[in-house]
């Protein structure tokens, strides 16, 4: 149940970690925050190391997960827990782009991502093989949900003991979705953050390797991986825009850094990418700030059907709101009326069930392009982070209901005709 | 909305359809059944032109889907609809494997199929592929409810119109699975074998494309590739065993058809392997009849809560009860209990989430391997078809529940000492 705090001696590329506010250097430890100035650790590469060892070549010679990209990830060991995770379709979106005005859109489809279905599992498979190779024994998370859906079934699969701390009120399917593995589940009554904040007081008690606590270092960086897939994808090209939730925004500064470091060893040519971000208007801090042209986040109380990016406090906001504005994207909120539509959208035109937090960005999307911020010809990719049968509460009621028969040949034709008729009627003007 | 019969000519490599019971041979329109003898019509290949073309290397220079394996599919397009289905994950099962006795076991894990979660994305790409090649615009289906999520996404990817019939009582994961993707949904009262009478029907009047009557040699294809891609991830062997689950029995048989095909072609070298199938103790039509050394189905009534197997009768029973025999298989039921409990085996060994067909194949191999029928050293390769965030319900009340606590740390102390209080109790003789 404790961890050894001696850093292991690595065949890897990564080196240290760094704070990101004063430049201080520290061992690569389970730690997270920098004893000089509190400001978040990031973990440094052997940039010119990398540059001489790793080819698209080696790339595509690995397997057919995040781990093809293991150089550019703080492990040690030969063995990562992989568990299939990573290389989801990047999907060209052309009866969205239609229905939208574009020419050049992209969904790149975590929603199908192994094994839980998000985005999380990338960063929970680093965290995991992190938190083994420094000795920890149980590990756990502060969760929105797919957090603790993704640490209890990759801890299940790989022996680990496990417990997770969520909001009392989550969605049924992402409670039972963590149970089936069979962790401890705390439900704490309250919002994101005062799970966090109570987490970061269990952590310093217990010895247990909070994945985006103490781990929060190693775990963030599996989120880069989102960026070198789609490099990968599009032929080795960096594509124009790049539209993505928002949450602790650590995703996007992370998909960011993850182009970055690509053109850096010189896997991909280097150009303008502007990246903006989707936020919930029932919680969104940092859309706020960059509204308002505040180089700070003021926090908010989450009250959005958006839950899993509903963090009223984002640790990595002001990163956020630095790479939006120096690469001229933009920052964006919708309702959350706007975000079950932005659901069906996705639906209907692409076969992509997503979750509320997708909704949030194809929504966010939707709005970027009436307003002229998203020019037609850019090659655009939008991500989608989490799956939809997860969040069935958000929909009931929004998306019809099936026509009831019996299993009659005229029963059958009644319903298709009373089907049609009201789809006309959907069309046409009704008079009063 | 209506097809056209002229059969495509073709650079692939199928030939015909032919009928598995008289030998009648037939062009590749939309049609499966037998004019003479009523039997089930086949898709025949060209087996000399395909070992001629076809290697290794040229499948593994393929797209990372199932369409790598499309000269063994019955499509002449050279665009077939390709979302990202097919290559899930194989997964070496070490904990379940010593938690059963085993010392090779595999889990072809296609709960995390794309882009609906379960292996019929791979029959409705195929199907659907085909469809629109024969001049088909709207596609239908008769679905216990993974077959209408796949046949209402794939299509709204294609921009196909789309009716779906399913029974009125399915779960409600399936039913909202399938609405959001805004296809016409028809819920028949009436149990699946009642829906497919009905479709039969509606086949014959409409003109549609019903991917698993009038389309049903080409979808059934599709599962071909549930066989090719274990051969190909277990290191282009054959494995010495294989557990699947048997709904109308054309999953099973069809991944026998895949490796066979490999072996003729050259691909992988012969060798004996056994072909068990699970079903429900509530709806055990094919379990009955290789108990009682019957070579034909009696139908049943289904009444168990893995329903995305229930079909009361089933239309290729007699054919996997031929493969169970001749490979030296069984075919063995379980309880609605016993299903339950397999679900939370897999979770809480392999952190794998499956449907209640999961759970049933799952208890059925621990039942095969307690009478002795599974060698430990054998390499047993079990599929998993479904993700069980569509048969929440079936759960529910199994599983335990989250400890609920306040936003302070003595709050938690105080529940995670009942919680370790509870788990000794569970193990340590009660005394009364
Ligand atoms: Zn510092
Ligand atoms: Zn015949």
């Amino acid at each position: 149940m404790t961890a050894t705090a001696t850093a292991a001696t690595t065949s890897a590329h990564f080196t240290h970690l760094k704070c990101k506010e004063c430049g201080a250097e520290y061992e690569p430890q389970a730690i997270h925050v920098c004893e000089y100035c509190f400001g978040p650790l990031e973990v440094r590469y052997d940039i010119s190391q990398l540059a001489n060892t790793v080819t698209r070549q080696t790339i595509e010679a690995g397997p057919h997960s995040i781990w093809r990209y293991r150089p550019f990830l703080p492990v040690t060991s030969d063995n990562p827990i992989d568990v299939g995770t990573g290389m989801t379709p990047l999907v060209k979106a052309n009866r969205l782009a239609r229905r939208l005005g574009l020419k050049n859109l992209y969904i790149k489809n975590d929603a199908v991502n192994m094994p839980t279905l998000s985005f999380k599992d990338r960063v929970v498979s680093v965290a995991l093989t992190r938190a083994r190779e420094l000795g920890f024994t149980t590990v756990s998370c502060a969760s929105t949900g797919n957090l603790a859906n993704s640490t209890a079934a990759i801890a299940a699969h790989a022996g680990l003991d496990c417990c997770v701390f969520i909001p009392a009120d989550l969605e049924a399917g992402k409670v039972l979705g963590t149970l089936i593995y069979a962790p401890t589940v705390m439900a704490v009554q309250g919002n994101y953050d005062q799970v966090n904040r109570l987490c970061s007081e269990v952590a310093n008690t217990h010895g247990w390797g909070f994945v985006n606590i103490n781990l929060r270092p190693y775990y963030s960086e599996g989120s880069k991986t989102l960026g070198y897939e789609v490099i990968e994808q599009l032929g080795w090209e960096l594509p124009d825009h790049v539209v993505a939730p928002l949450a602790s925004g650590s995703l996007y500064t992370k998909i960011y850094k993850g182009f970055r470091e690509f053109v850096e060893v010189g896997l991909v040519e280097d150009k303008a990418v502007r990246f903006s971000g989707a936020q919930a208007e029932g919680c969104s801090p940092i859309a706020q700030a960059f509204r308002e042209n505040r180089d700070f986040v003021t926090p908010v109380k989450p009250n959005t059907i958006a839950k899993s990016i509903a963090i009223g406090n984002p640790a990595d906001g002001v990163y956020a709101l630095d790479i939006a504005r120096k690469t001229q994207g933009q920052i964006e909120s919708v309702t959350d009326a706007e975000i079950v539509a932005g659901i069906k959208l996705l639906a209907e035109t692409e076969g992509i069930f997503t979750e509320t937090a997708g909704g949030t960005t194809i929504a966010v999307l939707e709005k970027l392009v009436a307003a002229g911020k998203i020019d037609p010809e850019e090659k655009t990719v939008v991500y989608i982070t989490g799956n939809g049968l997860k969040t069935q509460e958000a929909i009931q009621g929004c998306i019809g209901e099936p026509l009831t028969i019996e299993p009659k040949l005229a029963s059958f034709e009644r319903a298709l005709e009373r089907s049609r008729t009201l789809e006309r009627l959907e069309w046409e003007p009704v008079l009063v």
